[in-house]
């Protein structure tokens, strides 16, 4: 009978299968409700009511006692800043609902929005039946609701209730992170466990910006055990009941089943986590142009592992017919790197073509040694070894991609560059890491082979990836190395990408300073000894590059925050004049020293 | 006598000078105290504990009671997200203010500087002498120095003190903001009345980043009269005694004198903030140059308003030798144009060359226009009427920029849009508004017109900017016109520019919807009668314009913060998914009739 509740479910409610469903929900009425999962834009008022009022008028003909909406529901997200720039927006926030109160029935609608109160503006909870507002919660407050009585918190860090209550109820807007999947599901179970009360989580579903959530929403019986969960990274209508144990669970990402505290050692193991990773992009695209207008995407395919997987991504997010990709090789190009762009293409499906930026080179680079010649009868200091010519190439390219996207309506150009590239500044200003979003800006390099051969194994069309990309060694192909006459291998210029990407792995996620992580062994070591000189040049070279990067994480394209913690500047933000910070620090000896010559 | 002692204090303290200072304060003993007015470098301890020591060591040999620090002297800034990520920078910082305190005697050093409390990072300020830290102040606190009781709080927000003192100090890292400065005076000495207690603020002086410090630290009597103001935009080291009302009143700009109500109105009249806008200005070039180790900046000159004023400011900040003009024709540009951009270069003595980018126009739009036949033939959708070709004029212009950056060491390229065109996405993307750093970016198209007069009628060179710049109507010389034949001109591409910096001014100061602005007769219509279809007009354009600009707010270069408020990123943050914010809102009557249309 539970079967063929959620198998209805699965439909549009229809007179028919309306009558049907009530049936079947007869025996498990007294705390029938409803969770709305749904995916809202912010600040678009009439676009969130217009779904919060489908699902109330849903849970109304069920006769559901109640119909449970995320937090921020109507606004999508808190909208501090623009609520003290624009206020009128609270205005309008608290008139749509109003206007959605009034339509309201027995059917209890627990919808979260933003309310001012003093000069704070709040994350809260209205409660809404009988055609009114009934009840304001902010933060935390218990409910009434056909006999049953419950107990509301809001925000997935305010979990504890005052009051003795029969049901828990937590209005989420809670980001999908690594790590922090774990961390949540404990603790909801956890609390259910604590108070021997049933709770239910709802939770939002959708990205906004560098934003991303999951769903997932969920009940937990007296015990802590899960009897319901709804779909991951889609939009959905769950009804359960929490005391009767109603519900169904819907599969999870397997990253919930990593224990917290094998988060603590550096893997390369990412496997656990490519799955919700590879939805968490896939949604950020999606919602990202979804939700600006936007509907296709064109890229410049080198053949490379990082424009590869973003061509996947988009293909899956957009439909393969709204994704170019664009062949752009310059004379450095080798036929390996033309050949990989083209199959990967015709893999996916997207459209293609080659086009080659040897002329804008030319004439650019012709354009730009006159104008040096000038620019050295005034000034000193040209380098010798120098980055220009590499840097034309790659904003020649951009250059094409910014034209087809303004050419053409509705599309935008991809920034293609990836995490471990992000730290250590190793793209192109107005180049590679220039574009209207950035699908990868928060995956690191290691992370991202891992995610190429899962996309090969776990997509309907197997290999998509050639085996070519995945195997060869990363680099721009923007110059050729003087020592092996061919293209520079990234890691020749940086470091080992593993041994990279550990230590962005210590910072993000241990809070490791610079000696720290000297003194420890990193899992690179352990396969491939290395001197201590070594690695304190790499440690030095990416603390140096680090520190020089911070203009360039300033004006980033924007892009979604996949993991535990992000160098995305919604999350962190650093000073770009703080690039003298001194990252390996001085003893006190060291330091009075220094204070005695300053005398 | 008073006027020798800030005679001397305008030169470097030597033995001999010393000893003659020391006789001329010898009167003032009991509470004579230092301000110690530094520009301190975020998290570069090493830097700044230097110039603690210094004025520390000055103090000292001088026979101080004290010498008071800004907030945040030894970190610069309060640090609050570098050091949740790297938590060794707090202990550095107590490692360096330990250093600091045991060169002190007994004069008592007052220094700003962050500490952690249970989980909180602080502004807070440690009392140092005898060679220990005596006492750490949050918030605020009583110290008693030589007999005398100071009430120290901390930061612009926090003046109030609990306890009976005698002299209050307001340790503060206070921004220079239009508005805010009239504001700031009031509150200071409108405290030292109410508490009829002399009060000391030392303020920092420098630019970090966005924020714009002026210095100008001061001392009020107890009958709120300022007795002491140190200089706006320069570091000092002023000796003030409050009792007894030593004290020089250094010059302030004349934003000062402008009543608060006064900027309640819309007004073209920027005359009196207009000295406080260019110090802003050039220090915040010559900061955010120096705390990044750039010297040299490279701009396009177009011969318009926007990139002449920002090469005087930017000759002033950083030495008309640093400074290269480049006028990159195309085949649009007027000989007007060149002209004026060559006359600009010579009068400003900076370094100036002309390179045209026909040539990497005609490459890349040739590419291009080969390239979109290719994806028109998958592709609907291709404008009939397009920006490319616009678009690349600006993008070539920034690479030919980007290259000699790449190529001369420490040089950065200048992006010179200004604050009415970021509002209303007005330049190119990698284009005018890409650049290393953008000057005037808070500075509305209006303003910059009555700053290029006051600059011809202020510097010691007058008249640098051609009348010809100031009076010709702003446009980017990208496009001709197929209404005049000639170059578009902005202005009816957009709005009238005093219309549009109003709706700016009313956004900004009066936090002003739609339909207030609608109901408001704008300074503009009081000259220009207009009827309510063309209001409509440009504030639909203004409001739209504006909703999809948000991506290019999130990705524009560093710049400084000029007035009341800012869409400068690192103040105002809009999730670039919030485009589809309705800004004319709806009545209650229009939602109730929408919702039921949602059932």
């Amino acid at each position: 009978m539970k079967e063929k509740i959620y198998e209805i479910l699965e439909h549009e409610i229809t007179n028919e299968n309306e009558t049907e469903l009530k049936k079947l929900l007869e025996p498990y009425k007294g705390g029938l409700t409803g969770i709305a999962q749904i995916n809202t834009i912010i600040g678009d008022f009439e676009y969130n009511a217009k779904k919060i009022v489908h699902y109330i008028n849903i849970a109304q003909k069920l006769e559901l006692d109640s119909v449970i909406f995320p937090e921020f529901a109507l606004s999508g997200v808190l909208i501090e800043d623009i609520a003290k720039r624009h206020p009128f927006i609270l205005e309008e926030n608290l008139k749509w609902l109003n206007a959605i109160a009034k339509i309201t029935t027995k059917t209890a609608a627990i919808v979260g929005f933003v309310d001012k109160k003093g000069g704070d503006i709040l994350n809260s909870a209205a409660i809404l039946y009988d055609g009114k507002i009934q009840n304001i919660i902010y933060k935390s407050g218990c409910v009434l609701i056909n006999g049953i009585k419950y107990g509301i918190s809001i925000g997935d860090e305010c979990l504890n209730t005052e009051e003795d209550c029969d049901v828990l109820i937590n209005c989420s807007a809670s980001e999908s992170r690594n790590k922090k999947e774990q961390i949540k599901n404990s603790v909801l179970s956890f609390t259910a466990k604590k108070y021997a009360v049933p709770l239910i989580y709802v939770n939002q579903v959708g990205a906004s910006d560098s934003l991303s959530f999951d769903g997932a929403s969920r009940v937990y019986d007296v015990n802590g055990d899960l009897i319901a969960c709804a779909k991951s990274f889609e939009e959905q209508f769950l009804i359960v009941n929490p005391q009767q144990k109603l519900g169904k669970v819907y599969p999870h990402t397997k990253v919930w089943q990593v224990p917290v505290n094998s988060e603590e050692v550096f893997t390369l193991d990412y496997e656990p986590d490519l799955e919700r990773t590879y939805k968490t992009l896939v949604q950020g695209i999606r919602d990202y142009f979804g939700k600006t207008g936007f509907e296709r995407a064109v890229l410049g395919l080198s053949g490379g592992l990082d424009s590869s997987v973003c061509a996947v991504l988009l293909a899956d997010a957009l439909g393969a017919d709204n994704v170019f990709g664009i062949s752009m090789p310059s004379k450095i190009t080798s036929d390996d790197s033309k050949n990989d762009a083209r199959e990967l293409a015709q893999n996916l499906g997207i459209n293609f073509t080659q086009i080659s930026v040897k002329d804008m080179f030319d004439v650019t680079n012709n354009c730009l040694q006159n104008l040096f010649k000038t620019v050295e009868t005034n000034w000193n200091g040209r380098y010798t070894k120098s980055f220009t010519p590499d840097n034309i190439q790659a904003r020649s390219r951009a250059m094409l991609l910014w034209g087809v996207a303004n050419e053409f309506g509705k599309t935008l150009p991809i920034a293609t560059s990836d995490k471990s590239e992000a730290y250590v500044g190793y793209a192109t200003v107005n180049g590679d890491m220039s574009g209207g979003y950035a699908p990868i800006a928060d995956v690191t390099k290691t992370k991202l082979f891992a995610l190429a051969r899962w996309l090969n194994a776990n997509r309907p069309v197997k290999n998509t990836i050639p085996e070519n990309v995945i195997l060869k060694k990363p680099g721009a192909e923007l110059v050729i190395d003087p020592n092996t006459g061919k293209p520079l291998i990234a890691e020749d210029a940086l470091m080992p990408y593993e041994f990279m990407d550990e230590i962005i792995w210590r910072i993000e996620n241990k809070k490791e300073n610079y000696n720290e992580m000297l003194n420890s062994k990193f899992l690179y070591e352990r396969k491939n000894p290395i001197s201590k000189e070594q690695k304190i040049q790499w440690l030095d070279k990416f603390y140096r590059r680090m520190s020089t990067s911070l203009y360039k994480w300033s004006i980033s394209a924007p892009s979604i925050i996949v993991d535990y913690k992000s160098i995305n500047k919604y999350e962190y933000s650093q000073p770009i004049t703080s690039s003298r910070i001194n990252y390996k620090g001085l003893s006190d000896e060291d330091i009075n020293k220094k204070i005695q010559t300053f005398l």
